[in-house]
This record gives structure tokens, C-alpha cells and sequence, in this order.
């Protein structure tokens, strides 16, 4: 069983995504930060959960899939804070590394279909990964609202850079957007974010 | 929006999830007890890793949907490891108050339909319930198998318990089960599980 030997080494080395730590932290208990893993489920569920905001029809079970492979490159390249915006134009050429080694683990046809499913959800061109993104986007910003700003706080975002950086929101939903804008707005009005 | 207020309501208490601390240990650096939310990602990528064994055809969307959501009765109910058979034996109750608590806290239609997926997983009569039950079973193992058997060992599991408490795993996966046979054989000859 060569083909199964190889697909549990991938998901062996997907364990380590566990360990990839986030700047956002759990609302829950311990405030600890947040790892790449437990966001990537908390964010495949919210695509199940928010599924009628998109602003095209998609197909629910490839949103999943793409929100449940998009950090896997971290492990090799680490998560990037979504506001740094130096380090995010550096990341694209280790993430793009990083998925050809962890894609390339598997048996060759079903790491192509992932490694091109990885791609869209990057390139951000379909309706499904735009639904993806926008979703990816917000949630961060879902749990720093509900932790008094925390992330925003110790990394001194204004008001102003949480409105560029993710108002691609509305390319996947103007719900959500909206919804986005509001908690942007609150924020700043409870000085989590520099006006 | 009352309908997306009710929504972002259980996305953000699904984040307790979280802080839910499994028997098993991450491969990775910490050796740190997993989450049951890092755990559910895992084994919803596993799904999609997968699919091929399972021993039915499967809808891979639907399974990926009942593993993001199994564990989500943890948040009230606790995590109840494996091989405590009579803690299972109580915990079924508590898990479906929980599930009622918390799937009721959506729009009616959703919650109802969510719900239903759960109890489905719950009473692994569905071929995508098999399914998914085989992936919740074997990938603990696979973990303790690469950390040295350190939760069998931890609790002093037998090769009589982990071949009668996983046997169902034939049941969604001929070919994971033989795979499960084989770790716990080579465990058993390890010495992390007693003979």
C-alpha cells in the first residue's frame, strides 16, 4: 500500500500545523494564542454556517476544502500577520515552496488536484475562493472584537489599515462586509483601534 | 440581521472548543495535549485524504460537515477518552443536551438540519457516519503510534482493549482497519501497548 503510506505521511506531517501560532488569541479561558489548525476548523465551520452571504452561489463542500488546506503551508513558512504587509509580499514565494513540498508528498494526481485547489484559494478568482477569503478575513477580526481588541491593541492597528486590508471582504460577501465595518467602527469608537 | 446575529452567537462559543483537552498528544515540538478543535480539523482533512477507503461510495462533503461538527458537544459535555467505558456510557446524555443547546441556538431550519447531521454521525448508521467514524477512531491511534504509544502508555491500554474498543473501524474502512491492525501489532511488539 504504497499510495496509503504516502497519504499518511502527509497527514502525519499536517500535525504540525498545531504549532504554528497566530497573532489573534481564543476567546476562551486561557487567552492563549491561537495556532493555524484550530483556526482552519473554526473557519471550514463558519463556511457551513454563513454559506447563504456569499455574493454568488458556491459550492459549500470546495469552500470547506480550500479553508481547510490554506494554512498548510505554514509549517514550513510560518503565518504572516495579516497587517504586516512587508513580510506579506516576502511570504508568497515560501508558501508557494511550501505547498509544491507538502502537495508533492502525495500520490501525484491527488496532489495536483489539491496543490491547484490551494492555488485558487491564493489567487482569489473564482467565487469560491473569494468566499473563502472574505471568510478567512473576518473571523480574525470576530475574535479580537469579542477579546477587547487584544490583537489590534499590542500591534497598534488604526482604524484606517483594518479598512484597507480587509475590504476584500466584499469581493466574497457585502454582508459580511457590512457586518465588518460595523465591528471596524465599534472598535474605534471603544479606542481598540487607533482612530 | 437577527438571522446573522444568531449565527455569529455559536460561531463565537464554538471557539470553546478550543480550550477541550484530548487524551492524545500533538506529534509536534510541545507534546502538549491536543484540542478537540485542532482534532476535528485533522480529521476532516483525513476525509479528504481519504476518501478512496472508504468502504461505500461516500459523500465527502457530508463527512467532511458531521467531523468539523462531532466534537462541538464537548464544549458543554467534556471530552470523554476511548478506553473509559463508563464514563461513555454516561456521557451520551450530556452530549445531547448539548447538542440541543447549541444547534438551538441558530435560525430554526439550520439548527434542525445540523442537528440532524450530528445524530447521524452519533448512530453510525449512514455509510457517511461508518465513514467518518473510522477516520474519528484511527487517526488517535496513528498519532499515539507516532509518539510512542504515549497515551497507551499513559493510561495502560492493552492490545485486547485497542483491538475491541477500534474493531468498528472495519465497519467505514476495511483497508483502515487492516492498517489499525497492523499499529497495534506493532505497538503490542514495542512494548506501548501490554500484551
Amino acid at each position: 500500500m504504497e499510495r496509503l503510506e504516502k497519504q499518511l505521511a502527509l497527514l502525519m506531517e499536517l500535525d504540525r500545523l498545531k504549532s504554528v501560532l497566530r497573532r489573534t488569541r481564543v476567546k476562551s479561558a486561557e487567552k492563549r494564542l491561537e495556532n493555524s489548525a484550530e483556526h482552519s476548523w473554526h473557519v471550514a465551520l463558519m463556511a457551513i454556517l454563513m454559506e447563504e452571504y456569499a455574493n454568488e452561489p458556491v459550492d459549500t463542500g470546495r469552500v470547506v476544502k480550500m479553508l481547510l488546506l490554506h494554512d498548510i503551508v505554514e509549517i514550513d513558512a510560518g503565518d504572516t500577520f495579516v497587517y504586516d504587509t512587508a513580510a506579506s509580499a516576502k511570504q508568497e514565494e515560501k508558501e508557494l515552496e511550501a505547498a509544491k513540498r507538502l502537495f508533492g508528498m502525495l500520490p501525484e494526481e491527488q496532489g495536483k488536484e489539491l496543490f491547484e485547489l490551494w492555488l485558487e484559494f491564493e489567487s482569489a478568482d473564482s467565487a469560491d475562493a473569494k468566499f473563502a477569503k472574505a471568510l478567512d478575513r473576518i473571523i480574525p477580526m470576530l475574535l479580537n472584537y469579542h477579546n477587547q481588541g487584544q490583537s489590534w491593541q499590542e500591534h497598534g492597528v488604526t482604524r484606517e489599515q483594518a479598512l484597507t486590508v480587509n475590504q476584500k471582504i466584499q469581493l466574497g460577501s457585502e454582508t459580511l462586509w457590512d457586518k465588518a465595518k460595523q465591528i471596524i467602527e465599534e472598535a474605534t469608537n471603544n479606542g481598540w483601534l487607533k482612530a
